[in-house]
């Protein structure tokens, strides 16, 4: 068979494909955006996963939309309205795909931050979008181009990572969010928020979800990946019941229904009293790693290496002088330490500032020394 | 947003929308293609399920195309020769879809016997494929039919279930198989073989997989709701490696990859020793409640109403008189049993021959029984 059309420009995923040769006895991977095992919250869990085979009513076939009792859970904790709904998907990379297959047609236009989410590049190229680019400041998208953007164009949404940005770990400042949601309601744009990493806050205030100033312009897209455990697969898409409505319909033929154990297992987890101590650790021991890899590299690193500051999240993002970013990863992986050079989250080649995405959650406060330590060998040869 | 028009004429699945209706108080489901939840071999699952707490490993992101060990096992089990490979998808759905996503364009021609399984339907309906539907006799499709469809179209791929087929329950004959396999091989239509019945015979020889004969032109799918439970949704994917790697790249947009705790359940199931014993269960139990259901409508409907006899599986076709046969399966649920009118199996309403499709694997031999007296009333208001 030939390949589909939509399929023959797709790259497979840098990191997705590198995540192996990462995972290769004595590389220190900053690479991936992975969670430390040592965090998951197994012990919160044991009850639940022990009691399953006692659940029968768990493993038979269930409603596409989600477990029914874990999409209460969501409609109250999350304080959906009448008009509003949830659907869970097998990872918030499915709620994505869903969104791009019910709502974008080839050829569409649709706009990403530069850099933006290699995931969310590979979903609407699949989808054949043409993909507006707009540039990322320090406080979130730029909002001249982006207003330009919207005026210029029939644009049909807005997909962006305001908490802790991926790749760059940008937060978007309240007056930016505000006046994006404005914007969306303005030229009638989808806002599509994709908050994975919302609950990593270790600095800093919590900023209202840009989808508060326009709840009906607008699909929040959560992942369990990064709170509870990446291996279960769960995330959920809540928005306008008619937007909800057409990604059930998809997801019929996509899957039918994401696991029922695993649903029920997460609403437990979710339930469960030490939960808000759970995310209290996790916060505080990502805190102490992203501060132990400022440090290093303030240290270890040549002063023409720059990296901003975060208050949450999983990335920095540190800029470089003009350099072949691609050819310094792969020289990085042979001395032992996987990054993810800035090439691969631009969807136009042409705007690419060199950089690297260092993830700071995997790796212990020891392997992040080491880690900067091969680094700086390899910067100075490539830069 | 507006709908893409890739969903604007996709209809939600009618199987999908009254399960919730099928299983309310009082209302006997014939309607689903749900195994009975007593069969769940959740004791030989139990020791997996409860030592899950114990394996952090598996709760982190894992490889796209499936846990390593799961495919280790495919690989032995299905003999899978060196220039093939498997992928796991959440649920045999998925691999359709990841199929139809790979390999067909807007437009391209597909060929499914009519009636076929509705999830088929709307996975190819979703691609905004040509489906040229091929008559189905006893035996299997139409051989004229179908090899006059290959020889005047362009077709990408022929899909079809042959074993104990959904919605009628034929299983193709060897002669048939082998003629279908030469014809996709002399027309390079790649054959996607979708054998989620396969393991429930319960009687007869089993047969050759068509793909057997063409294994350089085919791709299987296998489905693991049936013979261990669906809620886990795990199916598989084999064929050439040229053909595995593209689902690949669809699967890293669509899922990122299935749920890793539920494959690793899967894997201890699959090698349990007594997991023979309980497919020997099944089949006894499904065999059983075929023969009532037979006897049922042989004392109970009218001699106008014909079921087909089956060697397998989990539905039986019951045709009917000419009669609107949506009207008949609104007012059996009306009546307290759900069944499925055969209209939502065809693709091309002109060709719709009046039939019910009936479940025999959920509702017990009473409730079969019941069943079939409460359709006997509604048969003759409308028929």
């Amino acid at each position: 068979m030939k390949l589909a059309k939509s399929l023959q420009e797709i790259q497979p995923s840098y990191i997705r494909e590198i995540l192996s040769a990462a995972s290769a006895p004595g590389v220190i991977s900053l690479a991936g955006g992975l969670p430390d095992e040592a965090t998951f919250p197994l012990a919160l869990m044991a009850k639940s996963l022990t009691d399953l085979p006692n659940q029968t009513q768990l493993f038979q076939y269930g409603n596409t939309a989600g477990y029914a009792p874990l999409l209460a859970h969501f409609r109250e904790c999350y304080q959906l309205p009448p008009s509003h709904d949830g659907i869970v998907c097998t990872g918030s990379q499915q709620g994505l795909d869903l969104i791009a297959r019910a709502f974008v047609n080839p050829g569409d236009s649709i706009v990403m931050e530069a850099p933006s989410y290699l995931g969310a590049i590979q979903v609407f190229a699949l989808a054949q979008a043409t993909i507006e680019s707009v540039s990322q400041r320090a406080d979130g998208p730029d909002l001249e181009e982006l207003a330009a953007c919207f005026a210029a164009k029939d644009i049909t949404l807005f997909y962006a990572v305001p908490d802790f940005h991926n790749p760059t770990g940008v937060c978007w400042s309240l007056k930016v969010r505000k006046k994006v949601a404005e914007l969306c309601k303005q030229y009638n744009v989808a806002f599509i928020e994709d908050v994975p990493y919302r609950e990593l806050r270790f600095k800093g205030d919590y900023l209202p979800l840009v989808s508060s100033f326009c709840p009906d312009n607008s699909m929040v897209l959560r992942s369990y990946s990064k709170i509870a455990t990446p291996g279960i697969r769960l995330g959920l898409v809540t928005g306008r019941k008619d937007w909800i409505t057409p990604l059930n319909k998809v997801k019929q033929a996509a899957d039918l229904h994401s696991s029922i154990p695993m649903q029920a297992v997460l609403l437990d987890l979710l339930q469960h009293h030490e939960f808000e101590q759970h995310l209290a650790g996790l916060r505080r021991l990502y805190k102490a790693r992203y501060q132990a890899l400022i440090k290093q590299i303030a240290l270890k690193l040549p002063s023409y290496c720059h990296s901003n500051t975060v208050e949450g999240g999983m990335f920095i993002w540190l800029s470089l002088p003009e350099c072949d970013v691609d050819a310094l990863a792969k020289s990085a992986l042979e001395h032992g330490v996987a990054v993810v050079p800035s090439s691969v989250f631009y969807q136009d080649s042409s705007n690419i500032t060199p950089a690297l995405r260092l993830n700071f959650t995997n790796a212990n406060i020891a392997k992040l020394g080491d880690a900067i330590e091969r680094l700086a060998k390899v910067i100075k040869l490539y830069c």
